[in-house]
């Protein structure tokens, strides 16, 4: 098996679980946030900046590296692992929520999806065996069965269908995939409705992959229904296979969803709001651009050690901003992700040590949580 | 004195010099290629990215600073080195070169030069009081005397005025300006009149600068006629004090420059023309957009060592130029900085080897030179 889930410790007093992933590409410990390189790149970063601040995997996006530069140049150039110079593990996503994403621009048969490209127009159809083939040409480490993600929200109708076309595609996929040194992951989909979410999981670990992905969350939901959810589907899951909530990220949601059992996450969110000048800090997050920064010569956040928390103060990064320097960008993003990934690194420090309930109280408290956003 | 020059060695075939800039921060190696950092920051890179290409000081612009974020600000922060988080030397240009190229948006008069802000049409008063009172709050190592820097073409009269100007001011400079931590430069002006050129020399030197920069070239002139210029400006110098040629920085001009005697020069080019997609490399420039790098796995220069050429391809810069992302523009600035300190590294070798002449044939017949600018 390319992947192997090592099973650490269960919390006591949660169902958060500590844990070690090991692939041909290296041991990633979870809970695991992996940032995202949707272009075969963590916007503004290097892979060394990336190892710097201790990221252990990132992901990819199938569907983007399919158009652009296409999945068989990377293939010539040796692979994703090469052709963007990161050796530790990659996640590539099935491109399965991104076509769904194209609205009108897709049409979806059992066969597959007919869409047309974001950048040009053209016309491409995606299957199951098709999405398998890009992933084993880009050489990921583990890939994603290209499913059918229902939006939110559904009819238990449309959900069922959609649960059910996602079980028949993730046995084509699983035909479909030959490379030994690549896992492939199954997707469970069903909505926000408890029979589906038994049913989609029922089947899928039927078909025994390496590892599970939690999809259909995070798509447009109250945060309180994805928790319920969350509540429901983790048990359903074997115990010895690692889980992954696909598109999550804010620190919040990163908690509630490693207290309800789950091991993996990525999202843009960190890269993103970086770049639009928002930082999270212990204290909260810290929108740089406003003007009570101009001449506040601290760091962005006083209890990070960071590259950009040692070396700069907001008046800078401020200015950077201001004067619309990629600089900036940098190094918002930098601390975003390092604030991302210590926060892990404390949630399996609180589930090794057993006070995950209090670290998530200590943490909400600080960070000034209200259920929004960041 | 702030800055101590000390002339290494002369070349024996033509006016090269090898020297050794003391400065309160440090040592600079002459002759010096100083990349650009506008806005307190090189574009895209980090300080401790100059760092590892080797660079020894930047240049900063008093202009944008003391509009954004300014120059008072940029004191309580604790200066320029602290705010930009850069400890080597700093050379901040006078506003002069900037402040004149507004055209219709500044009026010149004796006692300075009323402008209009680019970035919101604010009235300013620049004189060269000032001036140096801005580059003092910044704290550069370097800082430059404010001078007119007259337009190519124009007459001889117009010329004359400029200079003439400019040796009043450069007085005015000297008295402002109180920091025994930094050095003020004067700055040679007369157009491409030799008669001019002496005259601003001998009125210059007699006021005693710790060094001269050679102005108002790089403006438009065709090369051959720059060249003219410099070969009757040098030795208007003294031989003890170092010479910067402002804003040229192409590798030919480089070269030309160093043999009649320059030991400092800037410019905005290479990180600018890296930011566009265009890479200095031993073979001549390569427009990475290309098509015909799509798969091109082979690094942007073969004979360099630098961390771009070391870790990535043709073929991967191209997809990141194409997909708009940002270490495209990193990994590019990186390498052509290298490519000019490197080739500065070269030519200081050429000098301790007297071998410039043959340096420099060499260089241009591999660089494919023509004349034309890179």
């Amino acid at each position: 098996m390319a992947v192997k889930f090592e099973l650490i410790k269960e919390c006591k007093q949660t169902k958060a679980r500590l844990g070690r992933l090991h692939t041909p590409h290296g041991i990633i410990n979870t809970p695991v946030f992996m940032p995202v390189g949707t272009q075969a790149t963590v916007k503004t970063m290097t892979p060394e900046e990336l190892k710097d601040i201790g990221a252990e995997i990132i992901l990819s996006n199938t569907y983007h590296l399919y158009l652009r530069p296409g999945s068989k140049l990377i293939r010539e150039a040796g692979g994703l692992h090469k052709f963007m110079n990161w050796d530790r593990p990659i996640l590539t996503d099935s491109g399965g929520f991104q076509v769904f994403s194209l609205g009108p621009l897709r049409k979806i048969t059992e066969d597959g999806v007919e869409f047309r490209s974001h950048l040009d127009g053209s016309k491409h159809f995606m299957t199951p065996e098709l999405a398998t083939e890009v992933q084993m040409d880009l050489g990921s480490t583990i890939a994603m069965a290209f499913d059918e993600c229902a939006p939110y929200p559904c009819t238990f109708e449309y959900a069922r269908e959609a649960l059910e076309r996602t079980t028949r595609w993730a046995e084509r996929c699983k035909k479909a995939h030959n490379r030994m040194d690549q896992a492939l992951f199954g997707i469970v989909q069903g909505g926000m409705y408890r029979e589906l979410r038994e049913q989609s999981a029922r089947e899928l670990v039927e078909l025994d992959f390496p590892g599970y992905a939690i999809g259909g969350l995070s798509v447009g939901e109250p945060k309180p229904l994805m928790y319920e959810v969350l509540d429901y589907t983790t048990p359903l899951l074997p115990a010895d296979k690692p889980r992954y909530l696909m598109g999550v990220g804010s620190p919040d949601c990163i908690i509630e969803g490693v207290i309800r059992g789950v091991d993996m996450f990525d999202c843009v969110l960190p890269t993103r709001i970086a770049r639009n000048g928002t930082a999270m800090t212990s204290g909260g997050k810290v929108v740089i651009r406003n003007a009570v920064y101009a001449r506040d010569f601290t760091p962005l956040d006083h209890e990070c050690d960071c590259y950009t928390c040692r070396n700069y103060s907001r008046a800078y990064i401020r200015h950077l901003f201001k004067a619309e320097e990629i600089l900036a960008l940098r190094l918002v993003t930098i601390h975003n992700l390092y604030f991302l990934l210590r926060l892990m690194e404390h949630l399996r420090k609180a589930i090794a040590e057993d006070c995950v309930p209090e670290f998530r109280k200590r943490f909400f408290e600080k960070y000034g949580y209200d259920g929004e956003e960041i």
